[in-house]
């Protein structure tokens, strides 16, 4: 932890705090701009705008292996019980979802390990999307890494550092997975980046793909380094485009069934 | 939304700043009291203390109609494949979980559809352990509010009200469901306080028992009127007494799945 950062995290609170009072001397004034404050001004004021990371996840949702990975059963009806629910089934790593250390090790962290203080973290995101559009197996890279800090500065001990490539947007489309000829293509990390990114100590990596790897790798490098250094995974993010490179929080809800490799979790961007 | 709340939520910015410059000095100092502050400080001085209110969810977990809430099968192995992964089935309604509007009418709002901006909360925890311990069926009242107004403030708009009634200790116990006749016996809301809550602009209530309603509810009022109202619920919140009565604020991961009725979320306070 330097003292740029430090100074860099006492600029952001100081600015979300007159942020704040701005809000509050506005409503003092009951000149309430449509859409500016909303009907919750208490929470706009304590947390800005939450931002959804997460696509809904149904039985048509792309996964890696091409197998469902939902499907819901109604197992109590409301005209004969007066109430109704689902029995799910689900295939850990699909949706939104976590790649716990325990996906690619015998022995680390399950999903319902993770530590808490990991999953309420600084939001990095890498935006790639420009060069994706050409390159469609393309890697976030040391240089990506290195751009983004000349930019924003360092990467905050504990960040989750996301992948920004488009692909969000491919998500009802074939082309999210596989090219014409049924190949995996798209992007990912590459082994070198989150080397680096684990010696800043961050705790998490995040893709907007179906895997931290690119769609063409052959090795699973990425997979087989950063989960058994007992760090995790988010892949199938959605909304990057809605959150600041720098400067949000990321909540992962993580799934906390004991002893999991993963799955489908809620996560949250407050700006 | 009330002058007094506007006052309470500068002062409670105020406050957060103070402490986040104090961190910031300390830090500078070098001067770093061992488990005050984390190796994490960018995140501790951004966030305090994460504590998590999600009970780790396995097949043992009590439910309310007594038949095992998850199964786990392991359907990729790490020796035959280099990499693991279980198929899960889910009753949507078991383990710390979100109760959706849809849960108890036939076109309220799913899971997937709850506004975001009501998954990041005030959180406003009423402590009824005390009587808890002698009347297993307890229920919150209107006077526990008003009680923990005098105390703490308004409720804000779009807060959670959680329910600490020690249940959440007895979770490997039969008496965290019912008595040695097999009834029904854990605290709840009653509806005239839930009712109170809703005219306060409260987004979501919580409980650390298996229902909304108490053990003994014939006609369990407050799912037929808070969830067909559009607001939501969760049952078998666990940490409640590891936060504040007031002043946390949480995130609440519910699930995704599209036209969910509910299902377990990942439930995390930061204080
Ligand atoms: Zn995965
Ligand atoms: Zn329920």
């Amino acid at each position: 932890m330097c003292n740029a950062c430090i100074t860099n995290a006492v600029k952001k609170h100081m600015i979300s705090r007159r942020d704040m009072f701005r809000s509050a001397v506005a409503l003092g004034a009951a000149s309430v701009a449509a859409g500016i404050v909303t009907a919750r001004p208490a929470l706009a004021a304590a947390h800005g705008t939450v931002v959804d990371l997460t696509h809904t996840f149904t039985p048509e949702f792309p996964t890696f292996d091409g197998v469902p990975g939902l499907t819901m059963e109604q197992t109590v009806k409301f005209d004969e019980s007066g109430y109704q629910l689902f029995r799910l089934t689900v295939d850990e790593h699909s949706g939104t979802h976590i790649d716990a250390p325990l996906h690619f090790t015998t022995d680390g962290t399950s999903v319902d390990e993770l530590p808490v203080e990991n999953l309420v973290c600084p939001l990095c995101v890498i935006d790639i999307e420009a060069r994706a559009q050409e390159e469609v197996n393309t890697m976030v890279s040391t240089e990506d890494i290195e751009t983004w800090i000349s930019a924003n500065g360092d990467i905050p001990e504990g960040a989750c550092v996301a992948m920004h490539s488009g692909w969000a947007d491919k998500v009802g489309d074939a082309s999210y997975r596989n090219d014409a000829d049924g190949n995996f293509t798209f992007p990912g990390f590459s082994k070198e980046a989150t080397d680096m990114l684990m010696e800043m100590g961050v705790a998490a990596i995040g893709v907007d793909t179906l895997s931290l790897d690119p769609g063409n790798s052959a090795d699973f490098a990425v997979h087989y380094s950063w989960l058994p250094s007992g760090r995790y995974g988010i892949e199938n993010l959605a909304g990057l485009r809605n959150v600041p490179a720098a400067g949000a929080t990321v909540f992962v809800g993580a799934p906390k069934h004991g002893g999991g490799t993963g799955g489908p979790a809620r996560v949250l961007a407050v700006t």
